[in-house]
């Protein structure tokens, strides 16, 4: 039996445009920023102030963290995404942020224009199969170990489930190079532009886990056909509560936005 | 940060082990087995009755299923825990199948005598820490691609959620090796039983994919060290709705059980 | 002790530029294209007429091919060097081919103007030392399952033998995924960049192992800090003698340079 | 066109009974044992009048080795192959050491029972090739990245080379876990055992990269039918020139040879 279908190019040949309030995904290239975590209102304020003025589409920050350790911060939950909404209303950015669980779903659908389902839930089909009870689009990470067949497959069960309006993104695969956090695939990307209608992001943050790859990698995304990039940024990347060596502070996030700027066209 | 502690041996340097309705898990090597997936109380009762002749300690089988394709069968879901529960007590053998959500969870826990988290879900967090809510044992599957370090901080989830009985079960990662399915890890078990108090399992099955190399990976995971192994077996491999390519049919679990008899001591 | 030395940064801040016979790796961003194989002199007349034409700095061609199966097609060896030198020549193109014995790269050293080390001769150590020998440049290919810092040592191998002319070039890695050939791992690139003074360049053509991704994969390389790409060009893909399937044809590849030539400057 | 032939069980049903001078690999279970590197007469002497002492069939030690960085310890070369060979004698036993090169091949021949091919030159196919000029059985460690498909044809090069006398070795493959060296594969064994007549034993000492899984992984090995073990002792692991995390003691290797005893019929 074939794995999958409705992702498929031969389902239908034209790429698909993801409206996430007045961004088009797949239309344009649009760079999706913010912290690995929201950790307070005025970490998120300075930082969404200075994202707006630089042109970055849409706003992130996780408020459920699916921590490898029990003991690591698990992320401010609720509370997060009500910093989170409120903050993308007074920039008039859309907003996105990652639900683990149905409990944690059903809020992030309330606050956010965006669900994000991470990679180590990317075969969590239970809850892929929820998100079609949700008309809010959806933002699917590789799972580490997911082949693109598989990868392809998860946004299957999406579409199956009744939402149709899911953007894929690389975030790296575990291989036996330990320099880097993961080994940001980049091929997925030009391959999923040939077999789906789907629009796909690249995450060199995660891909690589140090900020100091972050920009030549996001170069790389973009020139080979990805629709956006994700980064994380932190106002003060030594004191981040997760992630904080592969965050860019603000310095490095403008050279990198204007150095991407050629490849955003 | 630490990222595990209450697993670790230097918590408790003697054996933990798990009981399972009258099965020692720790103590005496044990053997799992039954079909991938629980299809009709015909088949089950055959399976059983030939199982329980053949001194298998527990019996499984998967009534949620979760698959790659959302076009492959999902599973009876709370038809086939009612069928594993009736065969279970007609043949006295205490049974274990696998919960993929909340609600299943629940399901499974009043169902079943032993929660099986699939390699799939060894990441969801979020179930993990529902585990602590329920008291019945827990079977956690190696993820793919998690390291032994990342699948003993799954195990510490679970017991910082409250419960105490996990048996790990190494069941195969992701490597370029197309030949199996997965790569059957089996060195995991023997620093498992190095670095953490807990049981472990081997799962060679899965761990190969092809039921003709079930049985000497079964002897390799005994010989390590293994607990137990957990193995599919299936009335007819080839009418099996998932998985048929990795069950033992009841002429090769036999000739299994006699040639790994020397290993159960 | 240190792994490696003389390759790094630490050693030798500024970049080095390696000459082979008037292209400047290093300096100039560089395009090495040819057929995977030399097959007769006609093949090889054709390609590079066509090469010359399209702006490519070095002929690439195989007379000594490691083939995976002894069945297979093994190179036409002092014969194709003899055709390569004079077809490189006639177009007044440096040429670099294969060495894969220190017999054969006696050969290669005397006919071309750069030898190269492939992938499956990374850690022959014996023919690394062996370069000493020959002041002719080297193309050095990251081995499958090398890793980064292997890969610089493999490099300090040949300098500390007394070539200091050394190319690096990114071509793919090993990983669980099988729609590739290999994964090209271009992060590699960029971390080469910072961690050492040497120039590396990257193969898009067995990174992906399929004709189609070459184009996409040859930009991200450029975009990502490549100081050039090797390309696969054959006249007739579908008749080559080997690797047929990921080689370009003149239509495709004259697009290829079309559309990188922003990123070549 | 098919990859190998000679090798498969299509070809000779029946098992190969390599001959190393009496040993008979193939027919009985054997152990080959010996420290990473020949350091010096007084170590080979102290080492191999252990090993006879407990059951050891072939002596092992090296004098060419490929070590990752230039700055290690490179082996005694013709002096230790002197070494080796004169102990050899003095025990009785029967020795085994790498060729790295023709040149040591040469060398090696003419000490040694038996060639070894490490797993950074199983893809040096003229290496491979030339081995058929020699009547010396040949052992042949799998390749860091080398399926097994590759592997047997890497013994394929060798049978076609004209030299018949080979028998296969796991010894690790390259993957994400980093908690040993290399992950052994031991389903490879009992897959070679299907598709090929060749002999292979398993390597648990560079499998696992630690000396307290050796013990365990050598059972393992022997309980899913390799033909014997290869096990590195040294009488001093400390003060080891190479490979010294990896090596048993004298204490360690009485133990292991006690209790892999029943596993040896």
């Amino acid at each position: 039996m074939k794995q999958y279908r409705l992702v498929s190019r031969e389902n239908k040949g034209k790429n698909t445009i993801i409206q996430v309030n007045g961004v088009n995904i797949g239309e344009e290239k649009i760079i999706i920023a913010g912290p690995c975590a929201v950790e307070s209102e005025q970490q998120m304020d300075t930082v969404a102030s200075f994202l707006k003025d630089n042109k970055v589409n849409i706003l992130r920050g996780g408020a459920y963290k699916p921590r490898t350790s029990p003991y690591a911060f698990q992320g401010l939950k609720e509370e997060g995404l009500i910093i989170l909404n409120k903050i993308g209303k007074k920039y008039n950015m859309p907003i996105v942020s990652e639900a683990v669980s149905l409990a944690s779903l059903e809020l992030v659908a309330n606050y956010c224009d965006m669900i994000q389902i991470g990679a180590r839930n990317m075969t969590n089909y239970e809850l892929l199969k929820a998100l079609g009870n949700y008309k809010k689009p959806i933002l699917l990470k590789r799972g580490m170990a997911a082949t693109i067949e598989e990868f392809l497959t998860a946004a299957e069960y999406i579409i199956t489930s009744g939402n149709e309006n899911v953007v894929l993104c690389e975030r790296g695969i575990r291989t036996f190079e330990t320099y880097t956090r993961n080994t940001l695939d980049l091929t997925c990307v030009a391959i999923i532009k040939e077999l789906s209608h789907l629009p796909i992001i690249a995450d060199p943050s995660h891909g690589t886990g140090r900020w100091e790859l972050v920009k030549p990698m996001a170069k790389a995304s973009l020139a080979c056909g990805a629709d956006g990039i994700m980064i994380e940024v932190h106002p003060d990347p030594y004191k981040a509560l997760s992630d904080g060596e592969q965050s860019l502070n603000f310095t490095s996030f403008k050279t990198l936005m204007e150095e991407i700027n050629p490849l955003l066209k």
